[in-house]
């Protein structure tokens, strides 16, 4: 077998064979087949596509191209979430101890931020002696014991995705849905997860701008999960402005903290209940989304969230009365408000210039070098439908460096747009299941 | 400017500027832009294609990635011949000696075969003693005083070309109407060519297979050639056969004496005929291709090529009088007859095979490293349209070694076919001018 023919028949518009993509991703990942010839295949696939089996087959060999989590020691169905990544974006903090809470074990590998979308594992280390590197034994331990535990990712998983992507994100290859479905499912099938439930942004801020383009990337990997063997459900969600009211690490902790406690913005809460409510059917632990909405209601009303978030932090070296107290988080040493310049109602919010300004006052990094600052961030004031005065205020901004406030007030400020009358936009989309679509 | 965006601009279908072109060449000449974005980059130019603007100017960009031949102290308008390659093809031979007698400088530079396909170089080289390691002002010397030299490619022409077609040669991104025509083009004129002659060959045993694939080839180049002020004019011509009944170096030398003498192979001689009309044109010695055609056959009739082709000889070292007498020329030690299994008339003779099967006696490269016998090679007997009777010879074989006699044999008797009744395919198909497209 040669690559060249396997570039060769791709750029023909054939369809490659499970020997041919097994061929391409172990002779990539082992070095032997080049970034050139493998740069020349991706452009192809551009072009040519692959069809819903070549696509499982390349997200298959590509788990197979590294480690792939052993947790079959944990008890009951593992269901892991992602989200294709937005401003704002407090869920996991939220969703992972409510579904804790209900029994379905919660297993997460988790990233640091880079750019203008934050990292859980940053937001969690707002808890002073957070432990996100833990032995694998300890990780397996505390999900079988309290249901739920976060670790970085210290295993080489999926190592073909991470060439390939390094490699499409300069030659200009990025944009093809079964290469970015496939570089998804492949981390969350090689850690571990039975089934997964996955939240595909959609909008402005989003990687997916039209609700077309984010349907389809939602089929393409319910398709890859289908003809894996992961059970998986893909709920559409809006990202055409940030999510709940706080952008910056310690700032959403405290608005998860809120959500947990029965409070927080509805947005944020609402989103959190149905991702939650789809992993509770996945890990068999509800019937159905309204059987599973009433469980997870339970669980907040009680508290029983809260304590298990509680529970989880304390687990990993964090102190759980910083839960139950959310000002001893990291506190910025400013507030300075953005105030508007005219009146009207805010018709839009650009999530990704709010995420930009919140990386400018260093709550993101710009490099995976850059140290960020825990307590700094933005607390928007008004959302779309919201209406406004000239000289109200539309987001206060926390501060510790003043060097760059200016630079951030001026983009916030462009973020906003106000006009006579909007809308509040519907948060979600839609859910794609494997044997149907609902558009709301 | 960044190599990413250019990738970017021309897969999404855009056009690539002067400024675009020129970053890519020099980046990629120069080692600062990978193989791998630039494999990425031939793929996008495959499927969205390059407008004659963008073609001429990525030709012109890889003339000046290398040295360009000064000939200016040649007199003259320096018209020089290319062919797309074919099996038998001994033009070179004929047309370089009767251009030169009727007054047009002839400074050739010429390449070694590789493969099925012979090299004029490893021809000329049937005559012992024959240089082709000219110095530069020797070889400019010998065109001023006898009006033709040939000599190897030894300046670094068109490296930018060179680096670019090993990379599409094994990333499937060769098949390119732009990139081939530039391949070829920018060759010629940093080769230092006032105006160009291009022999497309057309059929089963030419790189371009179909009639109109091969005009749109020809177009491309012409149209090279009216971008960058170099007159060029194309001849679109059959390879559905092999060219004259010669395969095989020293064997071809004979048949383009055979020519000079007024004999010959009527197709190999008609082609001759044809691409140097259009040479004493575009060299302005001849208003019309009648004109030229007239001049040229009283240069042939009169002895007057053949004289050329001694003094060239001479000239370069080897002894003129094998060229009145081609018995002195390698002859090899046995001639085996390949007969027909079958009677009837010859309808197709794979150019491609009949080349391997002369490969597998010796006649040309494998490798690079190869070395060539110049004696051995085929003279076939019965080209398309002539009646065979079973029993009677196909074609002989020239041999010195017998090893792969039999591999031969088989080789060429598959690449005849025979039938009922044929016609002998039509030589000329076409000539392809700035301003014109004639098609016969």
């Amino acid at each position: 077998m040669r690559m060249y023919d396997i570039i060769m028949k791709k750029r023909n518009g054939g369809e490659l064979t499970t020997e041919e993509i097994n061929f391409f991703i172990e002779g990539y990942t082992n070095g032997e087949i080049p970034d050139y010839q493998v740069s020349a295949l991706m452009m192809a696939i551009y072009f040519q596509k692959m069809n819903t089996r070549e696509t499982a087959e390349l997200t298959q060999a590509m788990v197979e191209s590294g480690e792939i989590m052993d947790l079959s020691s944990i008890h009951g169905i593992k269901v892991d979430k992602h989200s294709t990544g937005g401003v704002g974006d407090t869920t996991t903090l939220i969703v992972g101890p409510i579904v804790a809470a209900a029994g379905v074990p919660v297993a997460k590998m988790s990233g640091r931020g880079l750019g203008h979308t934050g990292g859980t594992i940053d937001k969690l280390e707002s808890f002073a002696g957070f432990q996100v590197d833990l032995p694998i034994e300890k990780f397996i331990g505390n999900v079988n014991e309290i249901g739920i535990a976060l670790a970085g990712q210290t295993a080489n998983l999926a190592p073909a995705d991470k060439k390939l992507y390094a490699l499409r994100d300069v030659t200009a290859t990025v944009d093809n849905l079964s290469l970015i479905a496939g570089s998804i499912m492949s981390k969350k099938i090689a850690s571990g997860a039975d089934a997964i439930v996955l939240d595909v942004k959609t909008g402005s801020g989003a990687f997916m701008k039209t609700e077309e383009d984010s349907f389809a990337l939602a089929r393409a990997m319910v398709d890859i999960g289908t003809h894996t063997k992961r059970n998986t459900i893909a709920v559409v969600t809006d990202m055409d402005q940030p999510l709940g009211y706080a952008i910056g690490n310690a700032l959403e902790v405290k608005e998860a903290i809120d959500v947990l406690n029965g409070k927080g913005p509805e947005d944020l809460r609402e989103l959190c209940l149905t991702l939650a409510s789809q992993m509770l059917v996945l890990g068999e632990k509800a019937a159905t989304d309204t059987e599973a909405r009433v469980i997870l209601e339970e669980i907040i009303a009680s508290g029983a969230g809260l304590q298990k978030f509680a529970d989880f932090v304390e687990a990993q070296g964090g102190d759980p009365e910083w839960v139950k107290n959310p000002d001893r988080l990291p506190t910025a040493a400013r507030e300075i408000p953005v105030l508007a310049t005219q009146s009207g109602v805010v018709s839009s919010i650009e999530a990704e210039s709010v995420g930009i300004a919140g990386l400018l006052l260093g709550a993101g990094r710009e490099t995976k070098a850059s140290k960020i600052d825990l307590a700094v961030g933005i607390l928007l004031k008004k959302k779309i439908g919201d209406p406004v005065e000239a000289g109200e205020a539309l987001a206060v901004l926390h501060v510790n460096d003043e060097a760059k406030v200016e630079e951030a007030t001026a983009r916030l400020r462009k973020a906003y747009g106000i006009s006579e009358s909007a809308e509040s936009p519907k948060l979600i989309k839609g859910i794609v299941r494997s044997d149907e679509t609902i558009k709301f």
